[in-house]
């Protein structure tokens, strides 16, 4: 199922993919040519309950990977109205796919797309969606508590607590994949055919950490760190975050159980991240600078961070872990798409408190002792 | 602000309110006459942003009692279309109201109607909205993790995270009243003008446990007990939860505090109520009857309840406590408008489940030995 909703905001925004990417119809073809297999594809919005049902209803899915949410941080926190499109987006949609799933395929097992950043940064380890507390003498182990950065993170924290009811009323069953920050550019399967090749997002509002600080080395634009850059997060590489979707559905969760993974591989601050693209750029011969912005989120920088990540690892992942090479394949790939970049894009103008910085620090640009290191 | 979603939502079922209740119009030309005091009133719904925003930016208040959502259990359990409703309604117009303070009036106290049942019954004591974790050697307080009952107790702990964050990150200033099973018919105020008359539900979506027991036992109905009435929670007198808002408005919150009280002043078992309705109703004559239903709802009936509330009382709340004579005198206000009950609407018929239970089942009524006591 698929709304192109990633499409329309590219289209109204100007923006694009870095990578270009072939309609659905030429993608399924593309597949089918090269595996002999045909993926049915429906073309609807989740947020229409009759759609949702009628698929579910006709298809009887053993399993059900739901990818099918707004994903950005930056655009929930445009407006109000951007704010409330995000979650309404996300909190319908998963509703219509719990209840057409209760109705017609109880028994399927649903793996459903969360985010590490549901979990803020708390002083405490972060567990894997549950915690044991202990509290005046008695103990329970509860839902693991939750102070996400952004109202679109929260919307994946709602998301997470109504899938939760659903397995503890109904019986339902899902794994709730809660995933770092993904990097790279293809897999196995995308580097079979130029068709296949996925989407690669650099802009403010969809652009990931490195893979944005990679396409800035390549045009020669400063790194973009917001902030300090000692913000930590778990990141992982999108091999991996296809090894672990597939490790998931071939895992079932127990019936009626809402088992929770947190799915990355490595922790890194930011400037980590932006230290390791300016070492293994100049390899490469590209002069790259660390520009440390304004941050425009509200969020801390200096924070306690390590998060548990044992049972994607238990059922048998392979990290592909990050290295001077790996940046330097994606950088090559990058530069081979030099010309389709759209710079206007890549400065945050996105502040998540409108009110709190003026006109004149906007523009203000530290460039701090580390970044000529 | 009022979208009068409580008298359509009657009106769609045929039911009402046993107490008749004026329009608004008549209800605030009343209390003009009695007090000389005009209350400003915007028919509109607060799921319309530009409505919320206008009004906000007219009014510019003080402080905010944000009343406007959808509170039944039952009815969010309907269907999923009801579900959608319930949680959209509730998520969308709380978002509203949090741009709208945020762009307008940022120093402006909000109080928020939350309920006691977003904790769940966790096998731990239940704190106000937060609680200090020790974990692996490390400290912080963190939200109080929740495990609601329903989808419509989901709407109220989305929103409290979603306000969570609007204090965390705009610096808004919030109070989250998570109230009790809230029981009485009548405050100074409402008695003042038979107008004021205030809304009385005993109907199986908006009813609550010992108002609807009342109303039965006036009607020669039996208490609907649901399953074995073990089901513990807090429970507060009408006139408490108008102490209780009016403590919060008078004593704000920190700016920038989202604050939690809990909201009760006593807990009972179901049955412990049904059993004190029973008694008092012997008293005035009643031949009082308990029924224990098969229970319509997924929850623990055999549980830990053990909730702090302690900060309203430190503010000075005077808590109105439950005894025979309080239930005398509902029953005494119920008999008056005993002609206006309507039956049909009593019976719960709402599965929290729908697929757990047999039709046989559903019509199984257990006269169990506690009910010939």
């Amino acid at each position: 199922m698929d709304s192109f909703a990633r499409r329309r905001w590219h289209l109204d925004r100007a923006t694009d993919s870095l990578t270009p990417i072939a309609s659905l119809a030429d993608r399924l073809d593309a597949w089918c040519e090269i595996s002999g297999r045909e993926i049915a594809a429906h073309v609807g919005d989740v947020q229409d309950a009759d759609f949702v049902e009628r698929v579910v209803a006709d298809f009887l899915p053993q399993a059900v990977v739901h990818y099918a949410e707004h994903s950005s941080a930056p655009y929930s926190m445009l407006s109000g109205r951007h704010a409330v499109e995000t979650q309404t987006n996300n909190l319908v949609g998963t509703l219509n796919l719990l209840f057409a799933l209760r109705e017609h395929v109880p028994a399927c097992h649903l793996v459903k797309l969360g985010t590490m950043g549901e979990y803020g940064t708390p002083n405490i380890d972060i567990e894997e969606g549950f915690i044991e507390i202990e509290h005046n003498g008695r103990r329970d182990v509860l839902p693991f508590p939750k102070m996400p950065g952004s109202l679109y993170h929260l919307s994946k924290v709602h998301d997470s607590h109504n899938i939760h009811f659903a397995c503890r009323t109904w019986g339902l069953t899902a794994t709730d994949l809660n995933q770092g920050v993904v990097y790279g550019v293809q897999t196995d399967e995308t580097a079979l055919d130029e068709r296949l090749v996925t989407r690669f997002d650099y802009d403010e509002l969809f652009g990931t950490a490195l893979n944005r600080f990679c396409v800035q080395a390549v045009i020669d634009h400063p790194l973009t760190v917001y902030g300090s850059g000692m913000q930590t997060r778990g990141f992982l590489n999108l091999r991996d975050t296809l090894q672990c979707v597939e490790l998931a559905v071939l895992n079932p969760a127990a019936p009626g159980e809402f088992r929770v993974f947190n799915q990355f591989t490595e922790q890194f601050s930011v400037l980590e991240l932006a230290e390791l693209v300016r070492r293994a750029g100049r390899e490469l011969g590209y002069d790259v600078a660390i520009k440390q912005c304004v941050n425009p989120r509200v969020e801390a920088e200096n924070h306690y961070y390590n998060a548990v990540n044992r049972k994607l690892l238990e059922l048998g992942l392979k990290p592909h872990y990050l290295g001077d090479e790996l940046v330097q394949s994606l950088l090559s790939i990058i530069s081979r798409h030099r010309e389709r970049v759209i710079t206007r894009a890549i400065e945050p103008s996105v502040r998540w408190h409108p009110g709190e910085v003026s006109t004149d620090e906007e523009t203000l640009v530290q460039e701090s002792g580390i970044t000529s290191g």
